[in-house]
């Protein structure tokens, strides 16, 4: 554990430059509270997109957005980094990767139709699909000493009982885990099987960690993928949610569900964002790959604290993104140890249960809680030392 | 006519300059069409708004957005400005004004309810309506030799038919109506009378004219007036439409339709516009002067265009905002001109009939089309002899 960590985006911000900022991770909880939850990173503006902002506001260019060569920024991105040629042309704006995930299932789904979706899961997921009528079905993954997986054959039981989508979240909040090709491949034949609709949140994608491998759902050799719809967006991997603009990627055969997207939820994406997406896609790569190695980085310095002061809590390397899925049932905190933290530690972490259904017979998010490790590596040290303290 | 304006914020760009921008007002035409439709500036932003931008970038301030104190600036703001003071507690955070409103009758009327708003009327009402399953009701404003205005009569029967709730649009789009004190009490009268709930939206109230005067409506002493919900934004008067940020805000006996406002709608809203909104209504006002006293001059200089060049042409001053409701049948160009003068001058207007329903039996935008003058005098001039030549 270096002393002084390596400048990178993860040091550049001092904490009270962070505590400035009017974003939800730092405005949430009260001053004394050190967040460390919503998906939201303590890094500065990646160059090329802090240009694009800046000549935005020069020219006054703040009106109505459209869509502009953010599809083919993207198709470009994809190229170079997972190998995939989406069709910009088939693309549609949407202003966040939630707004698209609704508007899609309006399109293939019905009123009273079954979604399933994988738990722990991303809680607008719990929250935003009844609001639409829509039924959840949850299936959990399992849990091995590296990492989390899919259980086909509990996905093959799960989709077998008359589930019209499957909304599969990969790489996989909170997790980190990044499912290989050949189970992405029994989830389009299972799909294909049960006639079975697959919408691939990709939103963490760009953000996998060295020796991981993204393969987007849309680009594997089947039908159900074909036919399948991805989300993607620069939001999370250039830190940019409040700007609102992200990509619905339909598969070669879904452009159909593409063009049934209204038009009105397109209109409503930021301006800003379309350009600080394209800047992001197009130029943006640098950066990113200077924040995955720090990343990477404070995972190692999160993981060797844990050991040191809270060798009790049971954790994984994510195989991609900034969030640390911990098991603290060891620490017998009781359901919510985000709750016990907060109060005693004044650490801001996101509560287990908020991943899991009301009354979850798997008892995915009891005991858990989820940690945004994309901060200064000082502020990990303090945050965790904190934590041991209380205990 | 000056030969040389003075310099103002509608003088700050060249066209060069203008047709950089990303913005659907210079990306929807091709190049060779000056636009002059959707309602956007062509001025650069207010120093205040510009400045709180540059901030938020150089602080990379921009995850998730929060509502700050967006509600008590703008209160500020409506009580310098419109002597109102309406409650920062009881306000709500929304993308725009056209989800604000949907939002909003989503809480107050059911699918299958009939929704009264005044024609010519802004196109999306009559899009998204129908698409959630509500019934519209077209109540035509009257002209005399200087405006339009409400037709109280007419209005009372329609809104005795069984109409569910009135979208009032005030200041008024397309044809700048700033509606009187007494007929709003009129409205308000009407609306207790027959149970219906009325949405104010005043999006361009900020952008009223010297000799005129903005009424909220829920600032009116009156039981529906109390219990209505107006729609106020920075978008139109400061120009930030692609940002993303606008405010639900209720009067005193409407804070639980203001409460059932869905988190996730506030939630996608943007979190630069809303830093901007900020810097708008508490900093905005010199410059927000400054482009008030242009606009009513490049409407002096347009009336002076039209009655040289185009003298068939019936015109109005609007006593808010930027935009000239035209009405051009004299000139014999079918149901709407504004295709001809895309063809022909390739300018390119508002379509007159887009501001009325299907088969209108008023035919209150047949012949008619919309020209937005918030932009260089020397546009205008271009503009108007260039159609003027295709006759
Ligand atoms: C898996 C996943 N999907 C969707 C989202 C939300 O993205 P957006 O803000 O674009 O709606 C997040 C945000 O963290 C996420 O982790
Ligand atoms: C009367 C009126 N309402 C609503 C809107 C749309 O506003 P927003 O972009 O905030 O949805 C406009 C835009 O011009 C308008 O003129």
């Amino acid at each position: 554990m270096p002393a002084v960590p390596a400048p990178s985006p993860l040091t550049a911000f001092t904490l009270d430059d962070l505590r400035t900022r009017h974003s939800v991770k730092w405005r949430e909880f009260p001053e004394d509270v050190l967040p460390m939850h919503i998906a939201e990173m303590d890094t500065p503006l990646a160059p090329p997109i802090a240009d694009a902002l800046t000549r935005a506001i020069a020219q006054g260019d703040t009106g109505y957005a459209t869509t502009g060569r953010l599809p083919e920024a993207f198709a470009a991105f994809a190229a170079r980094r997972f190998g995939w040629r989406p069709d910009p042309a088939a693309m549609r704006l949407v202003p966040d990767v939630m707004a698209g995930i609704l508007e899609v299932l309006g399109v293939v789904t019905e009123p009273g139709d079954r979604v399933l979706f994988n738990t722990p899961g991303y809680p607008p997921y719990f929250s935003c699909l009844p609001g639409m009528g829509r039924e959840i079905v949850t299936n959990p993954l399992v849990r091995d000493d590296t990492g989390y997986r899919l259980d086909l054959d509990r996905l093959e039981r799960d989709l077998a009982s008359g589930v019209r989508a499957y909304l599969l979240c990969n790489p996989h909040n909170p997790t980190g885990a990044v499912f290989p090709e050949e189970d992405l491949k029994a989830v389009a034949d299972l799909a294909a099987r049960y006639g079975v609709q697959v919408l691939s949140d990709e939103i963490h994608a760009p953000l996998v960690h060295p020796g991981s491998v993204h393969v987007p759902f849309p680009s594997l050799d089947a039908p159900a993928a074909a036919s399948s719809v991805a989300f993607h967006s620069a939001s999370k991997a250039w830190n940019l949610a409040g700007l609102k603009a992200s990509l619905v990627v339909p598969g070669p055969d879904a452009r159909a569900v593409g063009a049934a997207i209204r038009e009105e939820i397109e209109e409503s994406a930021g301006l800003l964002g379309v350009l600080a997406a394209e800047a992001a896609f197009a130029h943006g790569e640098p950066w990113l790959d200077e924040l995955v190695t720090a990343l990477a980085g404070n995972h190692r310095h999160l993981a060797a604290l844990l050991d040191e002061h809270l060798p009790a809590v049971r954790h994984h390397r994510p195989q991609a993104g900034y969030l640390a899925w911990l098991d603290l049932r060891a620490l017998d905190l009781g359901t919510d140890p985000a709750r016990h933290f907060l109060d005693h530690a004044r650490i801001g972490l996101s509560s287990g249960p908020r991943f899991a259904p009301e009354g979850d017979p798997d008892q995915v998010g009891r005991g858990f809680a989820r940690l945004n490790f994309a901060t200064r590596p000082d502020l990990l040290t303090g945050a965790v030392q904190r934590m041991s303290a209380t205990l």
